[in-house]
């Protein structure tokens, strides 16, 4: 049987892993495929740069072309990562026969639309399981496994980084900058963890369950997120208070007005199963109209975890599925009906938990109700304890308040954070209804 | 483009289900097949039984040859249960052409090796997603998205009407038998519930992911398992007392002696993952040696959730995908090489919870220790509380075991059995260990 030669294009700490589970595990790996799997290129510009796996001789080269070249290289893993140079090796390598198999969210987020049509073009396939959660198979799930149903809701924490820093504060009380440190001294955060915290990354993922789940193309940019870079051990514990953990939730929700979309800090009721995701864990609740509600947790990023996604990924091309997947999903296709929209943002109506830090003098609580009576924002609680805050005559005020379209909520903020009684640091965060319980 | 028409053989609860996506949604389906799918006829000896479905007319007969004598169904799908006529029925379906989508569990645990031979060499495939874990898409999980990995370890619930009869007891405090009537009342359990209680189900389910994971050809039978039918409200309050709950555990455990099986109602730790499984939910966790460990949660039983995963079988058979993976999985296979032998039952090794019900009078526990001990199986706690039970002279005694091989602690308990002063209904869990933690 002819033998699957595949190269790896980019050889960092994923590269690494799958390279690993390529030459380590050849058999099984070859044994799944059906035919021989073999590890033929690996291309990155550090030749040099020490990694936890030893390559054949030869196999390693800063020549994208050698890959390129080879016709006998019928699988090409894209792990550069970014948006450029990747974008441009993956062209090429779809231009030069290859099927292509990534991990890289950003890539398919930011120009999906492009690489896809060129591959259908080229009678090529693009496979992405590695892109979101990890090692979890939530690709497979939506794309093949719960293709009977309409999918009806995605909740889900998709950034490991973020749950980690979350569960360092709410554990140990750590606070954010210690916490993202602690990330960082692990692995589990990058020297600038900005697209992680700030809800870029999720909402990238989030961009792609949605399309695949809901045929929705949305620019992710146009996903309304906020990050988790503004939480406080203080929230964490007034959350606690109110019998709420606190997670960076990415939501889409099929309602008769569309598909609502965000990216949150989001109160989860304690004892739910998305509460009790700890640490880098991500976790993935789909809602389907036949099957009810299926819940997936696993480990949604890390290098052998990822790796085993893109592996998977590598078989299924070599077997012939991905070739059979891709062709009928038509995923980012101008062909594909477009099922549905997505909703305005500042309509989809939420719950909403309000920190401020206000001066401590009579009529500020009033202020504050004014300005959200304002805007029809109705305050269903508030909190304001004595903390040792109050020393310097700032002290924090938490509302939550009762449902309200997000955009006014927002407007109201703004307006708000304008007040002369109002500092800096005011937090915003989803509460969850009660569909976040399991029964 | 050719439609795939399809059958439905036996038209109960999970066959109306199925009819119910083929026909209320046969647009979706036919977008996910990449082609029209068209439900072609229904075959149940019963014509007259109301159903929550309309079919068209002319739809169901009680005829097979009407399946198997029309040469445009290419899909049949076997919904009669049990052993036999489906043994029967699915290998005339096979010989006539049809490729086939099963979720009989109790057929493929019993006739697989049979089964799947006679569809090779016809060319033909079985897929089994509905089999296992009702819409939890595991057989997938392992067959396909983990096929990267070595499997380490499958421990799951997966008998929904055990799960929902142990939750009733724990949190209504409801005895064993009033807990099963409730089951029957909601449909949960069926008149008869022997091998859902006894954990004959469980073991069935066991064998065939042990056969995927692990290439380990088993006879269920061989399987040691224990049912809940001995379960006691009083032993949910000892294991809560101790930080458990009692849950029925399938577990398949790679060790250097081979592969470890077992079925058993288990003390899992309170607040990991499987220790919150409520109601009829099902729930398994895989342990791969590169993924780390993925936790799937969500019904495992009833109609929609069931019909979910036999129309997914359905569209990737129609689409071709199950042809590929029937191909490379070598299920049930004498080509396949046996990669992972069952290690003797009575070698493997376990902490146990036992519950006696003994004689109140002096001396009883020496007699009871001393069995133990002879059978060199060490005491690391014993429970004994006063209660109303002692008004006839009969009082629990509770006993947890140090690690001590299973066949050992049966042959102690069938010693203990016979001893005088111990009365009828001893029960034996397993109780789990540290590697219950989802950390």
């Amino acid at each position: 049987m002819k033998t699957a030669k595949v190269a790896i294009v980019g050889f960092g700490t994923i590269g690494s892993g799958v390279a690993r589970l390529l030459v380590e595990h050849q058999e099984r790996i070859s044994r799944h495929a059906g035919r021989p799997v073999q590890l033929a290129r690996v291309v990155d510009p550090d030749l040099s740069r020490p990694r936890n796996i030893t390559l054949p001789k030869g196999l390693l080269t800063d020549d994208l072309s050698k890959v390129t070249g080879d016709p006998d290289i019928e699988v090409a893993v894209e792990l550069v990562g970014g948006l450029e140079p990747a974008r441009t090796i993956v062209l090429k390598l779809l231009e030069s026969g290859k099927n292509i198999v990534t991990a890289n969210k950003a890539l398919l987020a930011e120009h999906g639309q492009e690489l896809f049509d060129r591959a259908r073009k080229l009678g090529r396939s693009i496979a992405f399981e590695a892109s979101v959660g990890g090692g979890i198979p939530i690709i497979a799930a939506i794309g093949q496994s719960l293709s009977a149903n309409q999918i009806q809701s995605i909740r889900a924490i998709l950034n490991g980084t973020s749950n980690f820093i979350l569960t360092q504060m709410e554990e140990h009380g750590r606070d954010y900058a210690a916490s993202v440190a602690e990330a960082q001294r692990l692995g589990y955060a990058e020297a600038n963890p900005a697209m992680d915290v700030n809800g870029s990354d999720a909402a990238q993922k989030l961009a792609i369950l949605a399309h695949l789940a809901f045929g929705t193309k949305v620019n992710w940019k146009a996903i309304p997120r906020i990050g988790i870079d503004t939480v406080e051990v203080a929230d964490l514990r007034y959350a606690k208070e109110l019998g709420y953990s606190i997670k960076l939730l990415a939501v889409a929700k099929l309602v008769p007005e569309g598909l609502e979309l965000h990216v949150s800090p989001t109160l989860v009721r304690q004892g739910t199963p998305l509460a009790e995701v700890r640490g880098a864990y991500n976790a993935i609740r789909v809602i389907g109209d036949a099957v009810g509600q299926v819940f997936f947790h696993g480990l949604g990023a890390g290098q052998m975890p990822t790796a085993s996604a893109v592996v998977a990924d590598l078989i299924d091309t070599v077997v012939g599925r991905t070739a059979i997947t891709f062709h009928t999903l038509e995923l980012w296709s101008n062909d594909r009906r477009t099922l549905v929209t997505a909703r305005d943002p500042d309509s989809v109506p939420g719950r909403f938990y309000l920190r401020f830090n206000v001066d401590d003098t009579p009529g500020v609580l009033a202020e504050l109700a004014g300005a959200l009576g304002r805007h029809n924002i109705s305050i269903a609680s508030v909190i304001q304890h004595e903390t040792e805050e109050e020393a310097d005559g700032v002290v924090p005020l938490v509302i939550m308040t009762h449902t309200a379209p997000e955009g006014a909520v927002r407007r109201a903020l703004d307006e708000i954070n304008r007040l002369s009684c109002v500092h800096e640091g005011t937090v915003r965060m989803r509460v969850g209804g009660s569909e976040e319980t399991h029964r």
